[in-house]
């Protein structure tokens, strides 16, 4: 049968499966949802074994499992090596889902669930690009490694020891990831940067108990002001981030980059209707999507301390908590820049409090050119799927992976994504659009097809 | 029988009708406790009757019953109106407690249970010493009406309105109330200033909803640092709140009362222990018992937003939130400072966010002379009690009601608590020291019995 014939003929069946996958609600942060993790990780290997993977494994890790798969039947052509992962972010908060986190539905010619865009919904297009590609060729054109982890949204910490592990294993000619987001609807895009991400949580104690804030309030030192009063710090009124040395090794965007990137068919008016904020804000002397893309931030990602439920308490609390992340553009070093902060952070405490500083993650940027071949042929797949020129984008998130792999292996990293900026993924009502779910199968089968022409380059 | 006898003859059966009244959770600030508070009201009731009021109501409010009963069996006797609340603070965070909040537990010679000290433990004081009264003596000495509500915890909504429709019923020639601290342990105390309590709740909105920090971050606002820059403006380095016109009709303190308060016999060292924090802080110029007795104050009672669970989630939250309280000292207006906080935070926000300001209840500080013979009685009746003399003392807590009570009915409010500093009143292991509770029992029936010897005003 006809390639694109068996994935048209099959978009029912991709779907329900896909149903499935989104229902297993693994979150890899909370450890209540471990069983979760393993039941996506079995899924997960069972659908590799269904596109006709030759070898398929669980990898145990200290924390949750790697799904490992890998069919080599076609000798002297390429090796891709696809990376994506099966955990997802929590959903809270519940009350602002419009249909359950865990129960995919589908409105307006979109899938709504946790996992969507990030990452199941990506992964899926792969495990059926290749599946459709095996069922409608009878075998696979190039040879193919697939590694799906189970903690990506909690800092990938077993992937990189998998990684070491099996280096000679692992060889390709190119890294395929599908985790990032399209431009804009009907703008298929191939992102060649991601910023670097730092997270850290810290916790302020000042009274040893919680206190009556009438019978003390005055004379001890309240966590949650102070908690305040050290984040007022990290910002300037130029919305700079405010730690010596932070913009140090932050390298200068080029001329010609800075020209390219702002003269995308990137839509200020569908950015700021998706944020709907009353008005935008940024670091001064870049644009938006320099800013989001191409500079380093510094953001408070969660914060508590004392009385949070119905009315009031007059309680001044012995404990005030807060997450917060830094994200890193090149030249930043990850290490250094965590340093930098905990340094800071503890010069500007007072003595009325002890803090707990821990850094959660850490993971470098990653910015390269894209002037091999693939990159053309990726391209043209991605006309193929979609019937529009794709574009070379940057993108504000994460995959601090893919760095530690261009850095180790020295090969392009082809960063296909099928999400699209609006589309909620660490928030309620995440989704994808099932244009782009379909025009991704598409895409990736005709770009494996197409990987078949060009010369494996060992 | 003789009354000493009888309360000393009591004791088992009195501390284990206090623990009967502390199981109920009477949280009346969560409406899922409404079931609790009608419990509790009934339970006060039933305890009135008991000690042979010859009326007893439960009075319907719009939130939470008030209990009221009065015995006028002593014509020619001076009247007293006792006020008391049984509604409690939430017990959370419940993972601090030693014992479950609602199951009181006796360890080391106090009571733990929420409620303990404010204001069950001191309102069951007044009960038993009607009661012992009663029951020693064969009728009261003195004419009682006792108004019990269920509102104090949560700003005392219902209580003026019952108070100024029963104005004539409600005549009395003084208020006493058990609602406050001693000094420190062996030192009966009766208080003649509190502050006033304005509690403030905010919310802050930028993006329409909570967005990826990496795909968003650098160009839109962040609700939590909003929240933070607008906290960290409210204090100067002198730790005085940083508001135009907060300090404008803050009444100077006479050289007098200043020496008077520096000279009780209040332990620095004890202060420190329970407060447990590093280092004190607080307004420059001023003591610490000045700071928490008689100067105002500013506090974050709680603050929460984005994520607050295990790990890490990299979201900008669209929302962030933060409840706030001034402490007032005379001769501040409650209204006044409301309208100040909200015009000076207003002008504080920037233009990225939207703001829900709340004013959740306003109270006007207290202090008033205490020259009235009947001090002199509450002096004599502590020292019954306690074996100790009573000092005259301020307090840093909000008892808005007696404010309201003083100026309407011109009466001398006569503030006899049987608390400690450091027993948790808003806190988990909220307690009371069992001699305290007993001590009371004991000093308030001397007191009403001393009072048949004092001429009634009218």
């Amino acid at each position: 049968m006809n390639l694109t014939k068996y994935i048209e003929s099959h978009r029912d069946a991709h779907l329900n499966e896909l149903l499935e996958f989104l229902r297993i609600p693994s979150v890899s942060t909370k450890s209540e949802h471990k069983p979760d993790i393993e039941r996506a990780a079995k899924w997960v290997a069972e659908k590799l074994r269904g596109a006709g993977m030759d070898t398929v494994e669980i990898v145990p890790t200290k924390m949750h499992p790697l799904v490992y798969g890998e069919s080599l039947e076609a000798p002297g052509k390429p090796t891709v090596l696809f990376y994506g992962h099966y955990d997802v972010q929590p959903p809270e908060p519940l009350d602002l889902w419009t249909s359950p986190a865990f129960e995919p539905t589908v409105r307006n010619g979109n899938l709504y669930a946790r996992g969507t865009a990030d990452d199941k919904g990506q992964v899926h297009i792969h495990l059926k690009a290749l599946e459709s590609l095996r069922q409608a060729e009878g075998k696979l054109p190039i040879n193919v490694k697939v590694m799906i982890e189970g903690e990506e949204e909690v800092g990938s910490e077993s992937l990189w020891g998998f990684v070491t592990e099996n280096k000679q294993r692992l060889k390709a000619d190119a890294l395929v990831v599908s985790d990032t987001s399209m431009l804009g609807r009907g703008v298929p895009s191939i992102t060649y940067g991601l910023r670097g991400l730092n997270y850290y949580q810290i916790g302020v104690t000042g009274p040893a108990q919680d206190l009556h804030s009438g019978v003390f309030g005055g004379a001890v030192p309240n966590p949650i002001t102070i908690l305040c009063e050290l984040f007022a710090k990290l910002h300037d009124k130029n919305f700079r981030v405010n730690i010596p040395g932070f913009y140090d090794d932050v390298a200068t965007l080029s001329r010609a980059e800075r020209k390219a990137l702002n003269s995308l068919p990137w839509k200020e008016k569908e950015f700021r209707k998706t944020v709907g904020a009353p008005e935008l804000c940024g670091e001064k002397g870049y644009s938006i999507v320099e800013r989001v893309w191409c500079r380093p931030t510094l953001e408070l990602n969660g914060i508590w301390g004392g009385y949070t439920g119905e009315g009031s308490k007059t309680v001044i609390p012995s404990k005030a908590y807060a997450k917060f992340s830094t994200r890193l553009v090149p030249n930043q070093d990850p290490q250094k820049i965590a340093r930098l902060v905990e340094k800071h952070i503890r010069s500007l405490l007072p003595k009325t409090v002890k803090m707990k500083f821990e850094v959660l993650s850490t993971g470098k940027p990653w910015v390269a050119p894209f002037t091999h071949p693939i990159f053309k042929t990726a391209q043209q797949a991605l006309e193929q799927g979609f019937g529009k020129k794709a574009v070379f984008i940057r993108e504000g998130g994460s995959i601090p992976f893919v760095t530690q792999m261009y850095d180790t292996f020295k090969v392009p990293c082809v960063l296909m994504g099928f999400g699209l900026p609006d589309e909620n993924a660490h928030a309620p009502d995440e989704h994808i659009a099932l244009e782009n779910y379909f025009g991704g199968i598409k895409s990736i089968a005709h770009f494996y097809e197409g990987l078949a022409k060009l010369e494996a380059a060992a």
